[in-house]
């Protein structure tokens, strides 16, 4: 485990030197299979794989959440270590912000809505520290999951818009044999609220079938998939919307290729999904 | 020349394989003696100089400022020559900003006074090309005049925050016999305009020399240069301040270093400068 950026960069040179191409898998810890789609991905596809750990203060827009985000470090460095892992960067936040932080990237439009709305300021945090991320492994790939979405699509259109020298990897969504999507806020799900916590992938999936069956009405889709979630009165909706894959705004008539978002609460947790769908 | 980034691209890759540090130095073009400079420099300290030329349309806040600024492509093709730069990057506007430019980045603090106040928007659109060409090239050094120096200091910050692999050089302010900044903007003063110009550039000594003789109150370096500068009623000053180097907001008491920062207009050009001082 390497903790600064000056040894993570050493290592990164030392492995060019070596001709190998670089691949990074920038993550918030408390890793589980949905990382290891990632890093796995990394490993068959560049000769270097450099995993980062790190909690990210700025993209928490709740203190509790950042509280109590798990930080198991010892077992996601056995993790990295049987998935054949190169280089793990687990910096500490004075590492990553040594000085009052005046910098900010924004990504605008597709940061205003859904996630953007319901956590102000999460975007921003993510989109700086990523680019910081990027800027110090300088990988040939970086690799993120599905399962956020937006904040995929944000990253994309950020390296696109600032040309940051990375390819930007989209790795699909892990779930749970039930459906659940893999998530490190799972493990702090009541009992009661993993038992339905599943419906929110068949709220999707409804919604899906919707659009396949061809509704090219967004409210088809939406109620198939509401009628869904209205079976576990726990569930307190943030959003569920039918969006347009490339923008993240709601489309008003379906056609072509759009993504099903949602975000969701089970008590104290909130999850997030999607799923994609053609007409 | 090379218009565009793949091409720029690949000649920095094809140069650092035969071993050598690459400078970069973007312009505006419409260069002159304070751009060579720049350019002495980076051709002093690293193996491979690329110049960028480009208008960026983002970072202006008056259209007829846009409209007018000179580009005299071929003379400064010629005069990059003439300084022995390997590569000139020109890129067209459709190139730098090919879809809609959702991601900015910006400085906080730093940008909020002075330029940050005259011109809305400018550091903005200054860090978020800056943040580009400094992916696009990937040099290992990169060259900015003193003359912007609140421009120089966002870089800086910027670079620093966001960990961009780059180390930024500043070059100092190179003058006319009588004092006046090099700028691009010279070309376009009136005569009876350019005959006062110098007036900026002694209004500021005038604060300096104020400073170095124990001024602590900056009201009396300030009323120094302005009793200079009242010589010519033609000035229409923006500003005159005296302010703390390292965050650009102004001193109440001077000790230690300060910097001396002034705007001000003649005619409908408007000129920048900035001197130092130490008490």
């Amino acid at each position: 485990m390497v903790a600064t950026i000056a040894d993570t960069r050493v290592l990164v040179a030392a492995a060019r030197k070596r001709g190998l191409s670089v691949g990074v898998v920038p993550t918030m810890g408390a890793l589980h299979e949905g990382h290891a789609a990632l890093i796995r991905r990394a490993r068959e596809e560049t000769g270097y794989v450099v995993v980062t750990l790190f909690v990210n203060p700025i993209q928490f827009d709740r203190e509790e959440d950042l509280a109590r985000y798990p930080r198991p470090l010892e077992a996601d460095l056995e993790y990295c270590q049987s998935l054949q892992v190169d280089s793990v960067f687990a910096p500490r936040a004075g590492e990553m912000y040594p000085d009052e932080l005046l910098t900010a990237v924004e990504v605008g439009g597709l940061s205003s809505r859904l996630e953007g709305e319901f956590r102000p300021g999460h975007f921003k945090g993510v989109a700086t520290v990523v680019a910081k991320l990027l800027n110090i492994v300088q990988a040939d790939r970086a690799y993120f999951g599905e399962k956020d979405a937006q904040q995929l699509a944000v990253i994309q259109k950020m390296v696109a818009d600032l040309n940051i020298p990375v390819t930007v990897v989209p790795v699909e969504t892990v779930r749970e044999e039930d459906g659940l999507a893999l998530s490190s806020r799972n493990r702090l799900l009541l009992p009661e609220h993993r038992a339905v916590a599943p419906l929110l992938y068949q709220a999707l999936s409804a919604a899906r079938a919707s659009v396949e069956a061809g509704a090219t009405d967004p409210h088809e889709a939406r109620n198939a998939a509401l009628a869904v979630l209205a079976q576990a009165p726990a569930f307190r909706l943030d959003y569920l919307e039918v969006v347009d894959p490339a923008i993240f705004q709601p489309v008003h008539v379906i056609s072509g290729e759009v993504r099903i978002v949602t975000a969701a609460w089970l008590g104290s947790v909130r999850l997030i999904d999607n799923a994609r769908a053609t007409c």
